[in-house]
């Protein structure tokens, strides 16, 4: 190959790139025949494909035709017949016009059920396996840090074990269909200061190693995940596009990884442009490729000035070939090198991408994902219950998905474009489980018109139960109150919701606060004088229905929340795993960081015990493991799930240490007056951190732990210490807790 | 010396320790002779005695004569005679009932006058010294990062430069007065997670060195400070009372420093007690002192066992000599170990510890501390306006001075025991400025107590002016809105002060705004419609004066900003010192956290250009200096002081760098239409940054210079390249940027 030759499989194309401003081509176009520029750039050859699904609504025939005739004159274009690795964003589902649109993933986190997280991600990637795709620009691995940033509804929850294990689980599914797992952002894009997206992330080696790197070693090591996709932030001054520390001395080194790193789109560029450590494209090419940065996305850009890089020695030809080997080998992997490959499209032009099947797990996800977080006997409502629906987010289909949900990505560029798929809404989900319903709206999500909550009050007052349904809508920069570059200064409620709520309270009618939202809002005053209050995180295009299921009692929920609910509006950035002294302090601070509602807490409509903790052992070795077992019973009248938790506390140790930490859940049904016993085997290693020296270690010493509800309502502790000598750990330790229910 | 007696010279006594509840002893009593406890701990030595001044309001021959007695007791109590060092509080003046209250640090920020601070902090040592103190425990160097944190109050500013200049002046003034000054908190404390007091710091190294680091360099090196106290907080999970790399390594081996480090109140227990990496406070002890922790205050409690830790081992003897070699060669230095010394006490029991000396310059720190930070040409008011006063800050003297005043830190344990000085009110300031005004509380600083708001209202329609006076009241934990531990959750007024700011707006009577607080306040939709607006930051017993005279016009406001004042409520943590993508961003966030008023603005009641902008060189050496020179015109019709900056970028680096930061500034007296010619001497080592290897470097490439009037109105700029090789340099490495006025 030449150098040209070889850059080329670094680079990709997108049909956006050089499209009139504003914009993709039309639906009723076809895209295969006339993106601009493709002849130009697929000279030589094509690294990837971008997003020829995800750029427009296409119909399954269109779409598998474009797909078709582009992989033809991409293979046409190279000397070698290679075709491109085809990408598309499947946060939510895949994202295509029409596909199915499940919960987003703050939602998979409060299901606490990686097994059917996995389901999903599995049926997600066969559907786009079967129209051509290979690599998938998911899941979202950062660990929330900070409720106010707009991508919170893109992770999966606050605690590294939660997203680590339902992450591992979805690429687990991804990868069950061939599709190349892609995961992102690596890392430390959560905690950037004062939420800002892209902004500066301050955070030191320790702290990134203990909570931010940690899933995605699990994601690699048990989800088994080929791709890494870069942070678009700096973290202590370094842009992640250009750390090589990370991108080839942690990942490849210390972690082993074989596969590629593409770049979140445009990032490359960023070097230069946003975080000025590049004088030149040219040079922000070089720093990236040197890092270990393999892919240009979501076009070749900076990557362009690469055989010039080469050319001047800037760049050796034998770090060029490096990333060309990965990349070539992953396409072997696919197949793509394979004589007489063809795109694989076995889906007929008339495939159905939100089928019976995909619908039904998009249900279950969406139900089991429904926090009920307080209920004073209100909830569930009799059907005969004469209910006023109330609130913007009842009004609009769309604000049950997430903002990388077609609909809302994509759709907002096309007006008068059907969404391609049925997209109920609260208000008429609600009216098909009571017999009696009213809907008022209030007030929009976001803005500053109250005329319409005289309306809504009346309406309240003439009802028994009125819901009150508020929270976000999704959508990118600017376009939505939550979602990518939707970041808020605060966690007040959008608009005037917060008013809506208090005026309807007032009015006297029993309320049942419903919040459907991309991150948690702060309910302090409100949550205190509501009937029920009830959490939904985009629980999507099947969220309508579940909603109504919980108010109804048709559906008995499980969710547990993936991410606190704070009292205030302010006082962020603050999760639960903080050391002592970022919890509440007995007087250095008038400050109560703590939240109302706390990670891991959420209700059913069932009750839940667990008693007889027994610890096998109150002494292991460095490399030994503990059995903590304890019994759960339903000692309510209906069947139910119950999430049991344990936590765990490291009482002295050689670097503060969170006062607690999930390290093991179970997800138990049991009838009523059902008991059952959940053994968790927690390893050694479960314990270990990066000690002073910035080593993983297990230290000897005690520890505490704690099998309860949730992180705040632990009945049950025990303790047992680790004996012998300090045991260093590496990227092969144990990363999960086994759980044996019995 | 025995191991006890050794142990003894790191130990300290606080009349405090042990007393019974609610405290310090009653005014009338001599506490020199019934300091419970004072006989056993004082066994065999001691280290430090703590703030026999600054617990209890003691007249000073009380003071005085508590201090003989004490050292008496001490020498009598060692084999040596070896008299302690007697340490107390000082930041805005000597913490000792009567004592001046000099304007609070974030006020000496705000006059952009080292020199002036020098002669402040030189007449509270020479008060301090007069009375047998030896060791100061201030300044603080903190950088302000979160408006938010209780201690903001306490910190000079949110630039490193800024910080490091005045607070090395500050250490100058201490030090020429032959008072041990010490530097705190060292080093990280104003990063806490959301501001909390203690709270975490999740910090890495780059920023660390690079922000956090830098005035206590300034202050070692420029200001030559003989003792160093530890932050609280942990950085990355090392708390730094027990950090070897901070107190040893980087401290005592890269600086050079050989004086000592003292532990802040508590802390060392706090070790086991808060950071939990200690199991007992003899292994917290073992711990601090082997990181480099020399003297633990305020009492002897962890410390107390490190003879035990010696003992088994646990401890080497030698690590235990090299803290006490440390005290007594600080000791020696201050005359304690010279035969027949005793305490120094030339005082006569008369001493005037709020003398007229001192009383000019807190009076000549306050006029030119306040910010006048809008004005649409209503100030300065005519004598003949009516004067409405409005508001909580101008009823009470309390509201002018900051936490460690006497008053606020000491007397609010002491119901009616008088300040034991004039404390004027801004109300009463004001109508000895104006013919006719009149005041109004309108509410309280704090609570929620709107009932006094009509009749500010009314108050205002009656006049011609309207001066609404909000912000803060100084205390601890809680008692007040402002100081160390009163961390608040968002930057609303405390309070209903908002709605009675907004109340008195609706009346149309014009509103000059008057905030008097230690943090800056949200003022987005205020500042906006009032006529002028005032910022005064706790400026101490002269300030209501002070306040006064820049309303008449009688003093011509020259403050300047040393912390942007936001827009909104959120979005914290925010300051100026930022990359590119912490700051304003093109698309990337809907969020804009840029402040309302910036860092470095203020007016004044004249006006001044900048012009001529010239460089000596465009090309300088890594070792090189280029000289940035600029004329200054008063352009008005007034005489004027102006401050003049000087800004930095570095346009590419290896590593994210702020988009300007401040590099010099010059304070400027210019009568009507007079010119001046200002000259910069940038030195390369102005321009270095911790690079990718975390070593120190000046790196080659081009830097924009902005020469303005705060660091958002630059008109003037030029560039320069340094051509060369990457240059590494030190803690010797030119820390200051020279000035000249021609």
């Amino acid at each position: 190959m030449t150098v040209a030759e070889k850059v080329a499989q670094l680079g990709s194309f997108w049909a956006k790139d050089g499209a009139a401003e504003g914009d993709v081509a039309p639906m009723s176009q076809e895209l295969g025949q006339e993106a601009p520029g493709f002849d130009a750039a697929i000279e030589g050859g094509l690294g990837q494909l971008t997003r020829t699904w995800g750029t427009t609504p296409l119909t399954p025939e269109q779409g598998i035709a474009a797909m078709r005739e582009r992989q033809r004159r991409v293979m046409a274009a190279n000397r070698f017949g290679i075709p491109a690795v085809a990408h598309e964003e499947c946060l939510t589902g895949f994202t295509a016009w029409g596909a199915t649109v499940y919960p987003t993933s703050l939602a998979w986190g409060a299901t606490f059920h990686p097994e059917l997280v996995h389901d999903m991600a599995r049926a997600i990637g066969e559907d786009m396996a079967g129209v051509g795709v290979h690599q998938a620009l998911s899941p979202v691995l950062d660990v929330v840090h900070d409720y106010r940033w707009g991508r919170v509804e893109e992770t999966i929850g606050e605690d590294p074990y939660l997203v680590g294990t339902v992450g591992a689980a979805y690429v687990r599914g991804l990868e069950d269909a061939g599709i190349v797992a892609t995961l992102k952002h690596f890392a430390g894009y959560s905690a950037s200061v004062a939420a800002l997206n892209h902004g500066p992330v301050r955070m030191g080696r320790r702290h990134f190693r203990d909570v931010v790197l940690v899933p995605f070693e699990m994601a690699l090591q048990v989800g088994g995940a080929r791709s890494v996709m870069n942070s678009y932030t700096d973290v202590d001054g370094v842009p992640c596009a250009a750390d090589r520390w990370l991108l080839t001395d942690l990942l490849r080194g210390e972690w082993g990884f074989t596969g590629t790193v593409v770049s979140d789109y445009f990032a490359i560029r960023f070097l230069q442009s946003a975080h000025q450590v590049a004088e030149s494209k040219g040079d922000a090419a070089a720093l990236a490729l040197s890092a270990g940065l393999d892919v240009e996305l979501p076009g070749t850009d900076a990557f362009a000035d690469l055989a010039a890089q080469v050319a001047s020695g800037a760049v050796p030809e034998e770090v060029l070939d490096v990333a060309v080997r990965r990349v070539l080998e992953q396409k072997a992997e696919l197949g793509l090198l394979e004589p007489g490959w063809e795109p694989r499209l076995d889906a007929a032009a008339d495939i159905d991408l939100d089928s019976p099947r995909n619908r039904a797990i998009a249900r279950q996800l969406a139900e089991e994902s429904i926090v009920l977080v307080a209920n004073d006997g209100t909830l569930p409502l009799a059907a005969t219950t004469r209910v006023a629906v109330i609130g913007p987010v009842a009004a609009d289909g769309l604000t049950m998905m997430g903002c990388y949900a077609f609909p809302n990505h994509v759709l907002k560029h096309h007006p008068g474009v059907e969404a391609g798929m049925d997209l109920p809404t609260i208000a008429e989900a609600v009216a098909g489980e009571f017999a009696a319903t009213t809907f008022t709206q209030g007030c929009a999500i976001d803005g500053d018109d109250a005329s319409g909550i005289d309306e809504a009050v009346a309406a309240a007052a003439a009802a028994d139960v009125a819901i009150v349904t508020v929270g976000d809508i999704a959508g990118l920069f600017g376009a939505g109150t939550s979602g990518e570059g939707n970041d808020a200064p605060d966690l007040r409620l959008p608009g005037v919701q917060h008013e809506l709520v208090e005026r309807v309270l007032a009015s006297g009618t029993p309320v049942v606060l419903v919040v459907s939202s991309g991150r948690p809002y702060a309910l302090g005053g409100l949550a205190e004088r509501c009937a029920a209050v009830v959490q939904a995180f985009f629980p999507g295009e099947e969220g309508a229905g579940a909603v109504a299921g919980v108010l109804s009692g048709r559906v008995n929920p499980a969710g547990r929340l993936p991410v606190g609910i704070p009292r205030v509006s302010g006082a962020q950035p603050w999760t639960y795993l903080m050391p002592p002294l970022g919890r509440r302090q007995k007087g250095n601070t008038s400050l109560d960081p703590e939240v109302m509602f706390p990670f891991g807490h959420g209700l059913g409509y069932t009750d839940f015990e667990v008693s007889d903790l027994a610890l096998s052992s109150d002494e292991i070795a460095p490399d030994g493991s503990v059995e903590i077992a304890a019994d759960v019973t339903n000692t309510g009248a209906r069947a139910g799930v119950h999430v049991v938790q344990l936590y765990l506390r490291d009482e002295v140790a050689q670097v503060t240490t969170p006062v607690k930490r999930l390290v093991g859940y179970a997800r138990v049904a049991l009838e009523p007056g059902e008991t059952r016993r959940v053994t968790f085997a927690l390893h050694a290693d479960r314990t270990s951190f990066t000690g002073l020296d910035h080593t993983r270690i297990v230290e000897p010493g005690w520890f505490t732990v704690w099998v309860g509800h949730s992180s705040e309502d632990l009945p049950l502790s025990g303790r047992f210490r680790i004996v012998g000598d300090v045991r260093a750990v590496g990227h092969d330790r144990e990363l999960l807790t086994p759980v044996t229910i019995a």
